[in-house]
């Protein structure tokens, strides 16, 4: 199924899972929708932090169209699942957010790892936690973002483990995708960052590094949705976790080189 | 200076040393001089092994000239001093070798790490050893080149130690420059690829690496120099150690990207 069909089943209301495999070879991106009010200080938080908030899109104000990511988007519906949080506090999970849509509301669409996962698996890497149906570790860090306004926030990561010829080729294959938070920011030793492997950010994903291999760490867009929820804004609409908005723009059209 | 200017130094005896720290900007090369009958198999093994051989010009058989890296250049007088082994051996240090020449030598000209060295300081990067005007340190491995007819060699590796923020920079910025040996081969564990950082190839170079470090090991032109060593050619003249050719070219020319 294209992109394109993916949307209309979501808006249809038939399809509401995760997106992980679907509509391969195409970006998909997490989003993030906040009042007018609470939308320049995150434009600036994304701007200081493109490597954890690598922006793809922003929205008009009230605008619910996307067009730099699909021509027929329309964000109010076209998202499998939503997670709206009230003063930083997760309030529902809904399939459509047409009856909570405001005239001041503005949507983020960030890049996310999965683009740079696909060019990782094309090149021959191997990803464990993917043939196991899981996602990348995440870990909150001790490293911060450049806070922004009224954003502030721990720097979180994703762990992927590989050996070290593989971790050399892993760095030069994501430093070609910046729209996807691009290279590593931390390898090796994961207590210089304050992480211990098998304590993860509320228990997200694998931890698992083997005998002879080295942990690499990525930064993760769930740092954008922790500042957010830390600056309890009055409303904000999220997708919820795994289930993305299926874009037009192709994997291998954001690399840069 | 300009590298032409050094190259007629070397030519009229007035420079004999080590060319580190001078004609910066421009390429140096390692050179391996060898008889026609052992040249075919050093093309092999150079194009089979890019990483310890990056090969930058291979001259015409009996010509002393390398028009791709200087007009003027006389390969018999113009690097500072060189060494001639005889059947595997070393025979002697000597100044010019144009009494040794022969209408069947071919020279091999290859890149070298000083090259990517002069864009990773440019870059920000601290090579400790080279304010201390060391070279980096260079160990033999467990891994090996690819064979090629009568050549054979393990593959030995220069190392250098970064933070890891620094390393994951390194690799993007080495990995632009694959004729002056490109990315890292190995990361982390020294003892992955058989390596003791207190047991340096015939004690060459640093191996220090400082708590929070992680030593980063690249392809090492003493590779080809040890599989002709190894080969026992009646004869082979190289540059001795660490006073190479100064070339006309640019080390940003070599780029890649």
């Amino acid at each position: 199924m294209t992109p394109r069909s993916l949307r209309v089943a979501c808006r249809e209301g038939s399809f509401a899972g995760y997106t992980a495999g679907h509509a391969k070879g195409f970006v998909q991106a997490n989003i993030c929708i906040l009042p007018r009010d609470w939308a320049e200080d995150f434009l600036l938080f994304c701007q200081r932090n493109p490597q954890p908030c690598p922006l793809l899109s922003r929205s008009d104000v009230g605008s619910w169209s996307l067009p730099e990511l699909g021509e027929d988007i329309d964000i109010r519906s076209d998202v499998p699942r939503y997670h709206v949080f009230r003063e930083g506090r997760f309030d529902a999970e809904v399939a459509d957010i047409t009856d909570l849509w405001r005239n001041d509301l503005v949507t983020f669409a960030m890049g996310c790892s999965f683009s740079f996962e696909e060019a990782l698996v094309d090149a021959g890497l191997t990803l464990r936690f993917l043939d196991r149906g899981e996602v990348a570790g995440v870990y909150e860090t001790t490293m911060r973002a450049k806070p922004a306004g009224r954003y502030d926030a721990p720097l979180l990561m994703t762990m992927r483990p590989f050996t070290p010829a593989d971790a050399i080729r892993a760095i030069q294959i994501t430093s070609r995708f910046p729209n996807v938070h691009g290279a590593p920011v931390h390898l090796g030793d994961p207590g210089q960052i304050g992480v211990e492997l098998d304590n993860r950010y509320r228990g997200v994903g694998s931890g698992e590094v083997l005998p002879g291999e080295i942990p690499l760490f990525w930064a993760c867009g769930l740092t954008p949705q922790l500042a957010v929820m830390t600056a309890k804004p009055p409303i904000c609409i999220t997708h919820a976790p795994s289930s993305m908005l299926f874009t037009d723009i192709r994997n291998a059209s954001l690399a840069a080189l």
